[in-house]
């Protein structure tokens, strides 16, 4: 961490700095040049924020040099990190697919779309059984019952079900059920929810909130991770910018920049990212050739009569082109559609 | 609510949307132009989310007429809203100024601070006791022992006590200890958090979140609202822009604009919607001469050596100033400071 | 146009805003439904701004239905333009790679330069001579001479060039010389330029501001279109939002969003949208598998010392790799590299 | 300049970027420490831009620590800039309030309007006859016959004249007929017309860009300066953010930010900061409460059938009203309003 003085910075306001320095167990280099003093903050910095320093008289401002992040960073961590899920990993060579409703509606419908999206070649399920909604007025989500059509969804297709968490108070119920938490835009930096994420081991899908920078997502990342919980995927949803004919705006170069970044696997979730279904395979297939390691699709049998996010999802039939396309863009890419296993355990623990 | 077709869509596409909007218990006005058929959703359309139709085959947009929120909104409650505090209200004519710490760091801090503010001319008193720290390795807040030493600052000065919620489970501690809940920026939007704040009875400041729209904060209100608790005051708190000059952006616009749009109280907190101390004169004044309610604002007895925050946090004597002017331009708009009225019930229950 | 009248709105100002909208020669089609009365106005509306009625007594708000620009919309001009240039044409089959330096710096620069990328694959040869620097103490181009320098460079190679343009002032200069116009981000808007453009017959390239909609965009190319020069191209270059880990936000969703709004060929600029040369062939493919018609890519023999924009430059060798994989993808997409002629008249007019 | 080496920059590398500083005719201060080695640039760095290093192999990142404008800087010019008009100085003691149409309609729309905002307080005129326009197809300005409309108005009431100018061409009429010239927010980066108008020495009004940093100002305010045209005034007119209720964003804090970085006078648009004339005076008083230097208003006589930006208009009784609190709120803030001494040149060189 570098802090550079101002440059009218009387000796004393230097010695005061220094002595804050060492005060938080760093070491210190001195470099007096003419334009300006730099102190060097040297040691375990990222544990230190900024603000530490910046308040001090006569500091200019305060420039980390090293990440604030540690065990998120590929500088630590080199090799890619790979979740297993049934059969197949995200974050190697396979691309994963994910796909499903918004929101589980009913039994039929979520049994109906699972059928059709591992036909079409998903390997995993996602729904929503708590749904965060602008307004309290909103169908908020068919709840604990939700998770039990999504289980029998599982139990009828083989494929691991991702379902989005929205309070610690449902963590017991979901861990038991879940086999990926998604930790949604709007939680991204619900702090107190990361942190008891952290403390189990169910794998993590750690969507970007609508305004956070990359290194922010990583920084919650680096939540969960250092609570113990190393499953953590990250995932590029869209964020607000000054575009209004789209949701939002599907930062594609995120991708790249957090492959180089972090060894976690990157997906990217373009119904969301758009807004629109018609935009969903443009953006999908971007996203592979950028790199991504997986989509996470809403798909829908009846996008009209949605009880939510109607407009972004995919018929079937237009997600099955989706994933053709797809993974034509993820051979030239020198990679290839995850596929499951199929033989996920019907009988699974806690649940009965 | 009106239902815009697109101009190639057939009579089947227009049945179908009559028909949605007929099942979700409105009623239709159609309106067939030359350039577009347009059907109107004539109702208690507040509580049916615009993606209930733009799904639809053949529409090309949805558009509100009527404001989404409705408790919060001022056209179903024209009189301002007060939330009475300790022989003072907020949201008439008296501007109060809530101040502290960014973080209780001991019982001498927090006791020091709140006699300075006090002395002042704050009326309230605030301070962190869990922190919403965007690293994991950052000081995260004494917690209970925080909120014991607050209470005794109140004790000692008469000033209420505002302090930060995050969660859910502390909602009892909380609830039972604090004079004001404070729904941080990150949590404006965590549902969960804020339906079970509707349920009690403690008054709430609701900071708006870094990349909300007032509408969004407003319909965070309306969560709280309509849960029961009517004791909600609102806060502006600088928004993330492209300007890099400033820690977030003061959007001094959404002062009037939401005291057309609603009856609760509205706040300003110049410390995070400019990041800078020297700022945070000029941002309050400006913040009261455009029709705010009021001001929150971190002072800390020594800011270079604040655990955190300390680069935005005033001393005493700039606060002071702050507040001598503060109270002018509140006399120019034909306000006057709140004062506390000092006999805050040391044998509060709860506490001991 | 729907204009949206308040909910207490008096017959009387429902009557002066017809008595608007017909002094415009636009129909009147009135709905008077119970939550809102809203005037539609029929006719030639495109040419007509909101705020001819939005300062009028009692409107709500006034709602496009269709769209404000009309030559440059796909509605009335279904097929796709292509702009043909040296044997190839660009907005049809073919992706058209337009590379070159930031700055033309010598003569022998921008020739070693145009040798390498069409060696490499590019149809097209980009250099800037008037450059728009945010300091005035910042290279400016080389002006004149760089023009000179650059026709040479296409008398070696025959690929045509790509020059920007900042002021009416360079218009006779730069019409007689380049083959392609290009208007820059911070011109976008500079509707004298845009004007003066329109009564010439070059192709123009014509860039996305750093903030502006996509709507915009199109905008500012009726602009052009109507004043006769038909042969416009788009260009998305990167936008600019939160994130700091880039220097702009490539907005992908603007590929196949302006695929479908209108007739116009689309490009992406890797290298401005990232500002990092290490993600440009990432991105590169990704708007080639979105749907982009073509890319602008900085390269540059030796980045390290370019006068400017070295950060994001390529090296010819990357660039060529950047190349084959970017041809792959397009064979994914149906689609091939253009190819230029290379019989470039080196006896071009004007030029001695 | 500090130019920070990656981690694992090789000594060959930190070689190369010292000889690039070296030539560039900057000292060297050489920083080895543990974490990174950081290279020192000292000189006239002001005038290098950091690109000259970004692109150099190891090369981490370039942190300026002077800023890259001088003229500009308060640094080297502490004292204020006062532009003075007749007989009142902008920056100092008083508040200028220039008041206007949006655009010059007419003869008698020009003079009924200069008449009544002189009555109300007003020190300048502000109309538009050259108008940059979204749409090709809306109302461009009355041109010349605009000008001589203006001058009219300023004979009647002796109110100097402010207009804006478009381009380079409309230059030399321009600068013999008005009082002042306002570069508008989309040309602040139109670098020629900005360097053409440093070589002439009429006063400008400069204003933000709709998405410009305040740096980006003051880079533009460079370019005018050092051409030697030293009667610059800057304003704040708003940015575009994620906010939907109003048209821009006030940036209030960069009245505080812009009033510490430089000398030169600071005003603030608030019809188009805000979009809405009923958020007009609100936010006027704030920019005053906040350190503004003056204010430009749109007014005009009747708002609902200006030709363009009815809706941001102030009746001529609305404005007066407003210049009345904005006048307590100067009081309070140790200033008065400006006066003009009316006794403007009616024989003016140059117009007959």
């Amino acid at each position: 961490m570098m802090i550079i003085m101002k440059a009218n910075a009387t000796p004393q306001q230097v010695e005061a700095v220094i002595a804050q320095v060492k005060s938080e167990g760093l070491n210190v280099h001195l470099s007096q040049g003419v334009e300006a003093t730099i102190i060097g903050a040297i040691g375990e910095t990222h544990s230190i924020p900024p603000d530490r320093f910046e308040g001090l008289d006569g500091v200019e401002s305060v420039q980390r040099i090293t990440q604030p992040y540690k065990l998120a960073s590929r500088q630590f961590h080199p090799e890619d990190t790979r979740v297993t899920l049934d059969g197949f990993a995200v974050g190697g060579e396979e691309i994963a697919i994910i796909a499903g409703p918004c929101s589980v509606e009913s039994r039929s419908q979520i049994v109906e779309t699972a059928l059709a999206v591992k036909e079409a070649g998903a390997c995993a399920l996602r729904g929503g059984v708590f749904k965060p909604r602008t307004s309290p007025y909103s169908f908020q989500g068919l709840g604990e019952e939700g998770l039990e059509f999504l289980a029998e969804a599982r139990d009828r297709t083989g494929l691991p079900i991702v379902v989005e968490i929205m309070s610690q108070v449902q963590l017991e119920l979901m861990a038991r059920l879940v086999d990926v938490l998604q930790v949604g835009a709007r939680n991204m930096q619900n702090f107190n929810l990361l942190r008891a994420i952290g403390e189990i081991r169910t794998p993590v899908l750690l969507k970007r909130g609508l305004s956070a920078t990359v290194e922010e997502l990583l920084m919650s990342a680096e939540y969960i991770l250092s609570g113990g919980n190393r499953q953590v995927m990250l995932c590029e949803r869209g964020i607000r910018t000054l575009e209004t004919s789209t949701r939002n705006t599907t930062d594609i170069n995120a991708i790249p920049v957090m492959k180089n970044l972090t060894h976690l696997p990157v997906l990217l979730d373009p119904s969301h990212s758009t807004g629109h279904a018609d935009l969903v395979p443009a953006v999908a297939r971007a996203a592979v050739a950028a790199g991504a390691d997986g989509l996470i699709v809403e798909v829908h049998p009846d996008p009209a009569h949605a009880v939510s996010d109607g407009k972004q999802s995919l018929k079937p039939e237009k997600f099955a082109q989706m994933v053709d396309q797809v993974g034509q863009i993820a051979q030239v890419m020198g990679r290839r559609l995850a596929v499951v296993r199929g033989e996920h355990p019907s009988a699974r623990q806690g649940w009965t």
